[in-house]
């Protein structure tokens, strides 16, 4: 049953996270006039996408690779690689985003990094960045001992879901503030609800919608890689068919938690 | 050591709660021209502190009444209680907020929630009226079963976060709307940084940091209320003096958690 709920939520999770990203899309071709790679206003709209797809989409994926109950058996070393990829490529769209709007500003001679949305997003990036250094210092590379690990994951999977929540701040402030840039001074303003405030708005909703799910799904504690020598009823569904022999876990029901699992 | 990192986050916390709304009045006394409850712009001044002081740090502060170690010992309902006041407290703030900002925009011919902040702002507010009419249906009048809170708890724990967390996306984007709106057609507009800019841009990083830390302490598993008969250091610093007569409870290492406290 909790697997059940587990592969629905991923359903869900890769719908909302695909509307996402294609929902910026269509804002940014239908009502600002589509991407360029110039310095124009269309190379600021790459920002939005690059962005939303780095920071929230590939970023929230790449989040929960622990929790697909196939990389709870045998060795995690190919779970760890796949994690850095993910967040890896996660950060390197980011940082294109980050290159079209600067471009865009120096180009147009616009200020940069002057408003909340601005400070809060580099907050989230920078935050990122240090992230990703320690989390393959510590748990990719060989030499940190188990000690230090185990002090360390609470505060990488803390601070993981921390960044999340920063950079959904961070994208709904952008999306709100593209939207009174893009709205003034036309016949319909941001405050008579075009139907691209209304899309725009509706895509800011589903990524908060994405946010949360990603969150539920890396906090509940069942759908967390167990002890090691614990099998959950998730991690039943990956034995090999009737006859077949099994993998060397023993079935024990969830009682104990390692101090490094109790997020 | 564990109790002393978690009062100090705790004083800590208080600093920057309290940091968040004074320096929220001070932006509206000091560069908004200060109050008043009459329509004007000076009534919509009340609607960024009361939501920060309501939806944020006083709401905040509720979450947290459980990770209290003198909550885990004796009768559970007085703390119920408080949490469920302070909440309300909360709640009655935030209704406060709105009011001031309903009545500003409707004397002044201003559509309302039209903007993406309005509408993230307008959904954590209803989230929490549900959350809280649920949590005293069902957590404090005592009709429900074990089984019915068991079932609900790890569900009012993941919305009571998520809450908080939508409430800071919304202040942020709040702010960032407000600035854009108060510091354009000015000398110094928002894209030079002027010293009111600087001010609100570090109230919102300091709402957001607020927030952060609230996140930590609630879902730090070593700061939680222990399973019935487990015994923490915390509990420890609580036991009388010297000779008196100790708790009825007895001392455990914590390795077991109950299915509802696993948030």
């Amino acid at each position: 049953m909790a697997s059940g709920w587990f592969y629905l939520s991923c359903l869900l999770l890769g719908s909302l996270g695909s509307m996402c990203i294609l929902f910026t899309i269509y804002w940014m071709q239908y009502w600002r006039g589509g991407f360029a790679w110039n310095g124009s206003i269309y190379m600021f709209n790459w920002h939005p996408v690059l962005m939303v797809a780095g920071m929230v989409v590939f970023y929230g994926g790449a989040s929960l690779v622990y929790r697909l109950p196939q990389s709870w058996v045998g060795p995690k070393l190919p779970w760890k690689l796949l994690h850095a990829a993910l967040h890896l490529m996660a950060f390197i769209l980011t940082v294109v985003g980050l290159v079209a709007v600067f471009t865009f500003h120096n180009h147009g001679k616009i200020a940069n990094l002057y408003s909340l949305h601005s400070w809060l997003g580099i907050t989230a990036v920078f935050l990122f960045a240090c992230q990703w250094c320690l989390g393959f210092a510590v748990f990719l590379l060989p030499w940190a001992s188990m000690w230090l690990r185990s002090l360390l994951k609470p505060i990488h999977v803390f601070f993981g879901a921390a960044i999340l929540s920063l950079s959904i701040a961070s994208v709904i402030s952008g999306i709100n503030e593209k939207l009174f840039f893009s709205l003034k001074n036309t016949t319909r303003p941001y405050n008579s609800l075009p139907s691209e405030a209304v899309f725009a708005n509706s895509t800011g909703m589903l990524v908060v919608a994405f946010g949360l799910l990603v969150l539920y799904i890396l906090l509940a504690s069942s759908w967390k890689r167990p002890a090691p020598g614990i099998l959950t009823d998730r991690q039943l569904l990956l034995q090999p068919r009737p006859g077949s022999r099994p993998f060397p876990v023993t079935y024990m029901p969830v009682t104990g938690r390692q101090p490094y699992e109790s997020w």
